[in-house]
């Protein structure tokens, strides 16, 4: 029996996410899906992506983690199986795991699913998320070996999305930009920690100056509460990413930024 | 034990949903539900209806489907309990069952929910889905006899919907409407395969022409990458009906129509 | 095993529900989370506070509620467990629990939530929900003492919100207040059953008259069915408050009104 997290760009309004927990729990009565998100903006495989990475480790070791934003979905594209960091993740091979193949030497295996043996009896062209990859997770949840997925990749047979880290620019900054905005608007980035530790934008004496929507912010807080109601603030929020917030409002409305836009970290003169 | 698939209009904003499974679970610890919908138009029993046909072949045998549609609660509309098809159904009598009693010879049994013993010890006129529903739902998952939640009824003795299935017109072709638009803008209609398939308007010399929203599509495809991006397209959807897309867009924004809405197929000229 | 009530503002599209359930079942595999509510608005202290009233009479005793709503967190607020009506809360000290101190005597146990060894190795300063509460709720949940939590409190060192119920006003009615809106645009009032049953206002030779928005409602109703399609209504809610509806209608729009506006019992002249 294990834990499997389920993302997918599916939403609630429609059945989908109830099939595909029909499914698995269908083969393996002692599974236990934990919806993480199904409102992954349609085919955005970049914010499933940084999704994904924020929330696996809070999952036990060996839990199951299918992903299912899948824009080519019925076209040639592989379905993965992979290992890394302890977990398990099954996902159409278009990139939305390549934050957990960085460095490669994360990777413990990787699998293509394609053993038929597996699927529903008929595999509808256009919901593999139905047909293929829940049974899988549901036989790995049961206990079955992995290597009867199908057969073993190397990382560099599938698609990894380049970019998708935030990184330092020559004058000693950070460059990254907006991977999600939540629901009360707060404005999560791809500026990690570690990266913003390091840089010399965290030098004590210049605070670091945070630029976006041709806005600035100076400093980092440690929570909402540091400013008054109202009032804009960065701190490392509960992803470990920094965070644009407003407090006791919302900061998307603030800012007037999208996801995708861009941030950017330098020392404050 | 069994799998409880849940089909409401409470959306997940209220409580009313966590009410029927806490209803569930405290009298059944071991029963499993799973969301199928709960954004069902408010008392759009039709959608609900296919809703229902569409994800109930994707349980396990033996499964407990609680569908809440119920626009006339409080009033003298009796709840049903159904079997068909290997699986178990608790609906309020208001036709949403219809599907699945055609043709009647499906239908395995059929009875009138009202032993009071079952129901919660005070029933609010206005949410029999928590008072009266949820709980003969867990009793049978528990393993009680059916007969002990009420009488058995004739399947004329209940409310049918006429005219849910789309039907084959005077010259060759097929009337039928879209019954959902999910999250995608993908327009689902309730033109089935088998109907499409012995259509006259499959005649391999004459693909299908698609008529909708005062439009054309031509054709019916296998997946959406059989498109390019931003083109619609007509093909036969997860759910066994033609449906209707835009590759990497919204078809119900590019069509202009609405659930409802007239379909017709017929062969091109 | 315990049967775990969810009532948070975090709404559905981000990943932190999920979060706190695979921390909880990370713990205790056999914990059953149910969720209740995910929409309250951002930081809404009353309307959570009034959904939990509504709802945790619906869990079996022995059911652990975790109500994640909290304006504070990070700052030196506390985090409350609270036994009361053989159920078990755990909540910020904002006040979303003081519904169920009313009166004290409900109060069985009442305990700050502040041993460390419980929580997990690294506490964001804004998720107290994921690195506090849920592993507090799990250990609770697999058998642990709750005087393992903490130390116990006097309802007088915890934050109350006055105000909250209906009360009767000088010339026999009573006052009160929309406290929700739920997905159909029925409007739930604190004016609980008992006070409309002891008040003036149900004088049987004068029928109630309801002030709201500006508008009048003569009389209470038993279900919706008692009036036409289109017509308004007021009567005793699945919540066992008053509500006001409109028949297969929305009377949020009808009556133009919000959450927080006065609703007003008078005695019919």
């Amino acid at each position: 029996m294990a834990l499997i997290g389920l993302i997918t760009d599916f939403g609630l309004q429609d059945e989908y996410v109830g099939l595909m927990k029909a499914v698995i729990l269908g083969i393996d009565a002692a599974a236990a899906p934990v919806d993480l998100s199904h409102a992954v903006e349609p085919q955005n495989v970049v914010q499933a992506a940084f999704l994904l990475e924020a929330a696996y480790r809070y999952f036990p070791a060996g839990s199951i983690h299918l992903i299912v934003v899948d824009p080519g979905v019925g076209t040639e594209r592989a379905v993965l199986y992979l290992e890394a960091n302890r977990q398990r993740f099954i996902a159409p091979d278009n990139g939305v795991l390549s934050l957990l193949m960085d460095p490669p030497g994360a990777v413990s295996s990787l699998r293509r699913v394609d053993n038929p043996a597996l699927w529903r009896p008929r595999v509808s062209p256009t919901f593999h998320g139905r047909d293929i990859m829940a049974p899988a997770v549901a036989h790995l949840s049961k206990g079955m070996d992995a290597r009867k997925l199908g057969p073993e990749l190397n990382p560099n047979e599938v698609k990894i999305l380049d970019g998708l880290r935030a990184r330092r620019s020559g004058d000693g900054g950070i460059q990254g930009r907006i991977v999600h905005i939540d629901r009360f608007g707060n404005l999560i980035t791809n500026l990690d920690q570690a990266l913003l530790q390091f840089s010399e934008a965290f030098w004590p004496d210049r605070p670091p100056a945070i630029h976006l929507g041709g806005q600035l912010i100076v400093g980092v807080c440690r929570t909402y509460g540091d400013v008054e109601a109202g009032r804009p603030l960065a701190l490392v929020g509960s992803r470990g990413y920094l965070e644009i917030a407003v407090r006791c409002g919302n900061a998307q409305r603030y800012f007037g930024v999208r996801q995708g836009d861009a941030v950017e970290v330098r020392p404050a003169r």
